[in-house]
């Protein structure tokens, strides 16, 4: 089946969150290293939607979970914070960069086929990502439509039908493997974005040999898909 | 409150639907006046849309609706026509072009604020609309996201909590007083855009004088929301 729309991964694929969140920590000048605050912030995030999708906790958006996620780091490394202070790290969230190569990669990719994003993040956060990184998709979708969090088939599946695409029609891209895999086990095509330093350098390599399309960055996968 | 996006109906607001189905009647060389065919199938949508809010219908998507009514108005005729050429007709309606002042209305304001289309039509017939005119918006939210369409409360409230804001954070921006009058009762504020041709020359005119700006036409509206 012919591809006829591109669904993007935002937080990785197409921001880079750990040096933004790591600038913000850094701001603050709490104690501690930039770097390792933003992963381990980062790194609470899976098991929140890991208990949504499985009905132990109700839906939340990123901002509430950011700061819950936030208060219980600070509190157990007994780290001293502002409530506005807090506020503003949530809000880094909502201005993160684009990896260089997404603006460019993103309107050629958008010449060629339906563009959308497809991201855990809520619409109102992907509203304020994409006017900040004057990053244009022809439509912004995210796993808040389906009430569930990636990688529940039913986000994709969600998408590609607000799409009016089958499955097959629509091709999920992601530099994680793991969403990748959930793409296609609800049935769409994947192209796997190769971003090696989304954890900071010398971070374990990734790959996914199951995608369809492997590259290095977005204008790499217009070349790609335009062959 | 401060409005900080602009939620946008679509058709007659943004799309010149009148002219290009009237063209659409015209090539296909049935029968009787292009101009009152467009206007009597687009009568048909109205009761359809009441039906599905009353819940004495269940939710269809506009193709589905506009074959529909396309092919009860053409058996009420007795016109014969071919499937291929009724789906041409119902495709029409992903191919409209915009208002002279759209493309260039739309980007003066989304300079100012976040920009939302907040259309009955389903997203998907969005995509297509906005890739074909080469209007950019922020996001696409439609009535399909609410499961109810305008004037539905639902619809506006669903839209402004998709978006983050309070309703009253958000103003409608529509040709029509119906939708503008059923937004101020979710609790939006509203711009009337004139548009005498949506129903051709010699129409009714129209006016809201409970809207907060009236205008021309879009470029004229982010004139006055910038002073």
């Amino acid at each position: 089946m012919k591809v006829r729309a591109l669904a993007f991964d935002v937080f990785g694929t197409i921001v880079d969150w750990r040096s933004g969140i790591a600038d913000a920590f850094r701001a603050t000048g709490m104690p501690g290293d930039p770097d390792e605050l933003a992963d381990a912030w980062r790194a609470r995030y899976w098991p929140v939607l890991a208990q949504v999708n499985e009905g132990a906790r109700p839906w939340a958006n990123f901002d509430e979970q950011h700061r819950m996620t936030l208060d219980e780091l600070l509190g157990e490394r007994g780290i001293e914070l502002s409530g506005a202070a807090r506020d503003r790290l949530v809000g880094t969230w909502h201005r993160l960069d684009p990896w260089p190569d997404a603006r460019t990669g993103l309107e050629a990719l958008r010449r060629q086929l339906i563009t959308a994003t497809l991201s855990n993040g809520h619409l109102a956060l992907l509203v304020d990502l994409t006017r900040h990184g004057e990053l244009r998709f022809d439509c912004l979708l995210s796993a808040e439509l389906a009430q569930a969090y990636k990688p529940a088939p039913q986000v994709y599946t969600t998408a590609a039908g607000l799409l009016g695409l089958q499955p097959d029609e629509v091709m999920m891209v992601a530099a994680h493997p793991l969403d990748l895999r959930a793409a296609r086990a609800a049935g769409l095509q994947t192209a796997f974005i190769d971003r090696p330093l989304e954890y900071g350098p010398g971070s374990a390599p990734r790959e996914d040999p199951e995608a369809i399309v492997s590259a290095g960055d977005l204008n790499e996968l217009a070349q790609r898909l335009s062959s």
